[in-house]
Order: C-alpha cells, then sequence, then structure tokens
C-alpha cells in the first residue's frame, strides 16, 4: 500500500476542503474555473458525473499528489436542481422539497499518481425532509446559506433542522462520499496518511 | 413565538457543543459530573433516557436560558455499548460492529425557561458499517478517537470511512438530534435566534 498523503482539490467549497482535511490529508485548493453548462440530455446523476470529469479535466496535475474533482445534484423527481440564482428561486426550490423525499448524487473524478486514467465514481442518498412552515423557509433563506448550495440547503448548519432523514451516505449529501473514497482508493492500493491533520 | 436565544449545555462533548452553536444559539459549556451508573435492566434507548435525565437534574437551571442534556448509546442487538476503557476494548467494540448494522439512539432532557416539566425525547438511527480489515481497525483505535465515544466510533472524522450508510437523523448518530430538537421547541412555542452565531 502506498501512503497518499496529498491532494490538489479541483474544488472551492469549502465542505469539501473540510471533510477532505478530517481523513489527514495535505490538502491544497485549485478551484477549476469550470463553469457548467445546462445538459438537459443527462439524467441528474450523468450530470454529476460529467461535471466532475469536466473540472478534473481542467486543472493541472501535480507530481505526486491526488487531483480530486466533485459534483453535487439534487435530483427532485428526474429533475436537476443546481444553485440557486436569487432568494426567490432558493424559496422556490425549499417549497419543491418540502413535505417529501429527493435524492443526492455526488459524483468524484480523481487522478492518482502513477495512474493513466482517471478514477470516477458516483454515490446515491434519498433525503427526507419535513414539511416546511413559509416562515421556517424565510428564516432559512435569509440566513444566505442557501446561495451556493445544489438544491438551496446544506445538511449541515441550519437546514439540519429541514431535514428528517437520510437512507444512504451522509457525506455523500454534504458534497463528497469519504468513505466510497477511501474504499476505492484502498482498492488502488492507496491508503490515506496515518498522521492526524484533522482540525480539533 | 419566543426567541430562545441561550443554552446552558450539561455536556462536556465537543460536537454537542458544536451543533448547537451550528443552529445559531450562544450556548455555555456546564458539564453536569453525572458518571454514568450501569443500568443492566433497562433497554439500551431507555438507559439513554435515563441518563440524559440525571444528567439534566445534576445541574442548575440559568434564568433565561435552557439547560440542555444528552446521552447517545450504541444498540448492537440490544446490548448497550459505551465509551472503551482502553484502546483493547475499542478494537473488540468496532470488531463486533464490522460487516453488520446496528442502532444509535440519542435522549436529550432539557429545561426551558418558564415551563416546569422538563421537555424529553429521544432519537434512533439505523447504522450500517463496512467489513473492517484488522489494520483499518488498529489504524482507526491508533487516531485516539475512539477513546471518548460510545461504540468507540464518532461518525464525522476517520471512522467516515467504515460507515457504509445510515437510516434516519444523522445528527442523533454525532450525538444530538438538531432536527427534532428544533421541531420539539417549535412546539413549546420556542424559536432559535436568527443572528447567525454558525463558525464559518
Amino acid at each position: 500500500m502506498i501512503v497518499l498523503d496529498r491532494i490538489v482539490l479541483a474544488s472551492g467549497s469549502p465542505r469539501r476542503l473540510e471533510l477532505l482535511r478530517s481523513l489527514g490529508f495535505d490538502v491544497t485548493v485549485a478551484p477549476s474555473g469550470y463553469h457548467e453548462p445546462p445538459m438537459p440530455h443527462l439524467s441528474p446523476r450523468e450530470l454529476a458525473v460529467s461535471h466532475a470529469r469536466e473540472k478534473l479535466a481542467s486543472v493541472a496535475r501535480v507530481d505526486g499528489a491526488a487531483t480530486v474533482a466533485a459534483d453535487t445534484v439534487v435530483d427532485l423527481d428526474g429533475e436537476a436542481l443546481g444553485k440557486p440564482r436569487d432568494a426567490a428561486e432558493a424559496a422556490r426550490m425549499l417549497e419543491s422539497l418540502s413535505g417529501r423525499e429527493h435524492l443526492v448524487h455526488t459524483a468524484y473524478a480523481v487522478a492518482l499518481p502513477g495512474i493513466e486514467a482517471p478514477l470516477e465514481a458516483a454515490e446515491t442518498t434519498r433525503v427526507r425532509f419535513h414539511d416546511l412552515r413559509p416562515d421556517e423557509i424565510a428564516a432559512y433563506v435569509a440566513t444566505g446559506e442557501p446561495m451556493d448550495k445544489a438544491g438551496a440547503y446544506g445538511i449541515q448548519g441550519r437546514a439540519a433542522a429541514l431535514v428528517a432523514g437520510i437512507d444512504g451516505d451522509f457525506y455523500t449529501v454534504m458534497g463528497f462520499p469519504l468513505g466510497g473514497f477511501v474504499r476505492a482508493l484502498r482498492r488502488l492500493g492507496f491508503v490515506p496518511p496515518t498522521a492526524n491533520r484533522a482540525a480539533k
């Protein structure tokens, strides 16, 4: 087994950075600059896979480090919900999620040292929302949290009170499937670092 | 609705502190000093309820603030797993959880301003572990993370890679059912603060 110590993260998401650091990786951020075009012919899950692949392709590899890209899409009955454009759209998205289930897909694409073909995978988790009252939606939108998040919510923080439960991997909803990633690395002969860099 | 701003947390758990702060509460920590006696006649869920109640009873109320106590128990086929005494016991607990499902119960007891009877509730989430190899268990135990945690793991941090999935509320596994707590508060006429104190 090779200890994989360094990761270049092709994402500006502070949540993905925090998650990868919690496993002990030394993470450098290199946002990809890739802008997600609409691709209406793809399913929400295929869309996440395509975006992760394109993000990875848009950043340079660094010797000895893995490069990691990821994309998260909220899937409401086959319709992909991205990031809201404004507060009104955020409120509409939250109304549409209220009182029912949706899926969250997170895909990742990873370039590993000494391996030509990227590792690609996607995980899906089912999320159940409580019935949300209009004042609850308005209060959550007013926090500003929905604006940079697919489906207008982050499962961490204040939206925790909106979510009745999940079925699947929590970290997939947060934006990066940590468990599946580590197991995929092991299958390819890599293990996370043993030093503990997790913020306490 | 009354805005509930301040919480006295009768728990030394940094995870519970972080979770309550993420909802915007101004939290003061007052660990209860209550030591959990073995109570073999109670089910694991009843045990969590009993511990939360006793922790709450052991700390003084503060005017205008809510006092919050909580307890988390890992339930493997009806057997309650508490915090491991040493690394060997932590490894044995993780071996017993490997490749299968268990339940996590978190109970809370809350004294609210102007309400005599404490609010008491418990939530349960099902957790599925991957098949863990002995070297994976040894590496996780070596991080020291298992030692202050019921069932010898925390779902945050490095143990994220051990968990295949959950069914239910993630925060119940982390140590405090945020969503159920906020909804129970609302039923009693209280709402979380609107100011944003969440760490970013």
